[in-house]
């Protein structure tokens, strides 16, 4: 199925626009997973399988799996999605960016080896350095735009001249970009930071309905309210909300006999709830 | 051994600034290849061992490892290489760029994992996402700067406003940033593409005698000639340029009867010399 089609699918029958992340964390897992072979795999899909009905979307992060050596244990958290949660999207989050021939292979690494609905991708190489992605006609391609890091001010707030006379700032070229002319397929998406709900306003003004991804709620410090009211479109959608750690982790801190799964339903339905209580 | 130790020894001892990049792909290794399980590891090997005398690096491209679920062979590579051919550094071309946590887990994948001496980086998320690889201290760090591919002018070329008056290209307040601040360990380096001499010689000015990879010359058209014109250092070195695809698939021309590592041999020492008359 379609990433656009799917994710519209999910926000309407989830009731929801939260993006569940995956940054497994071996380090803070639970005792019983710790040093277990396929630990990584065990506590994703724990995570998956209590928070699935919750969410619009999942967001694996590679170098999580990378890290730990762990690509089979990717490639079968996906598997399991796609299997036991059809219609959820998977958002590979590998914010890739190469010449045209590599960017082919990074092509086949997310869509053909691993499955991914979607991935992010750096646009700081240009145009050329995303048509590969681009010609998965199903598949989503969701491009850095203003990060929500501090060093995202380093070059994206930057003032770059615009054609025709003007300034703007170089995250609002990349929303322009994208919206005029890399998306001719419709399958184009943006990152915005929620710790910038200005800047999600612009680029909500640049990029009409175009899906954004928003990371930096939770352990980031961005805000449900200002992010909804920035970013959300007319129909109350258009926004994958990420978080990830707060979800993950929940367990760390939850009620006596309460599990790590549990644990995570209880904060992604609380949060879930939060955003539509502004939508 | 230190990165940038290792390099300016490889760069004397070697006579060398030829950069071997390693993009194995399967669908052009000689027939006698063609099927094994450990190809990509057999092919490069062969490679290595052919040109290790050549080159002042080696620069092995990610992607097309992991295209083809290849990491342990990329393992096996870098192992064989530190173990066959000591002294010689290998940069893992992985243009990565992530907030600062993820970053750790990418820096982890890179040094500790494939046991890499250096990195390329993307540079578009700012000073923060940079730091992780920064903290190893005997490790390169190099920035893509001004990429050698079409797409490379959508935003390195834009004009951005610069402290105190005036304007400058984005790619250089990347090599003022880079040379002014984040490379306060010294083990930083800047990719700047062969195809674009004038671009070279800007960023040597900004940066000293930093060190630049310089992809481009070969398959996509680069100039020996103006890339050392612009870019070598005072003592002549301050370079690694890279040659791939040109390389590795030499034996599709070769002459009757020469094998695909000899033929690889011939044009690595064609390269070298081409650079060197340059010099």
């Amino acid at each position: 199925m379609h990433f656009m089609t799917a994710l519209k699918a999910a926000w309407q029958q989830r009731d929801s626009l939260l993006c569940v992340g995956l940054d497994p964390d071996p380090a803070k897992f639970p005792a019983h997973l710790q040093g277990r072979p396929q630990a990584i795999l065990e506590f994703c899909t724990a995570i998956v399988d209590a928070t699935a009905d919750l969410a619009c979307c999942f967001k694996p992060q590679i170098a999580y799996f990378a890290a730990h050596r762990a690509e089979d244990q990717l490639e079968a958290l996906i598997a399991h999605i796609h299997a036991r949660h059809p219609g959820t999207p998977v958002v590979l989050d590998a914010k890739r960016g190469d010449i045209g021939s590599t960017a082919e292979q990074y092509a086949v690494e997310a869509f053909e080896r691993y499955r991914a609905d979607a991935i992010t991708v750096n646009p700081y190489m240009g145009r050329d350095s995303v048509e590969p992605y681009l010609a998965y006609p199903e598949k989503g391609v969701i491009l850095l735009c203003r990060t929500s890091n501090p060093g995202g001010s380093d070059l994206q707030f930057l003032e770059v001249g615009k054609p025709g006379g003007g300034v703007e700032k170089l995250y609002e070229r990349v929303a322009r970009l994208v919206a005029e002319d890399w998306n001719a397929s419709g399958n184009c998406g943006l990152v915005v930071g929620a710790t910038f709900p200005d800047e999600i306003t612009r680029v909500r003004a640049l990029t009409g309905d175009m899906p954004l991804l928003v990371p930096g709620i939770g352990a980031q410090g961005g805000d449900i309210a200002a992010t909804l009211a920035a970013g959300r479109t007319a129909d109350g959608t258009g926004l994958m909300i990420n978080s990830s750690r707060a979800i993950l982790y929940a367990g760390v801190h939850a009620n006596e006999g309460e599990d790590f799964a549990a644990a995570a339903r209880r904060v992604a339905l609380d949060t879930r709830d939060a955003i539509n209580a502004q939508r």
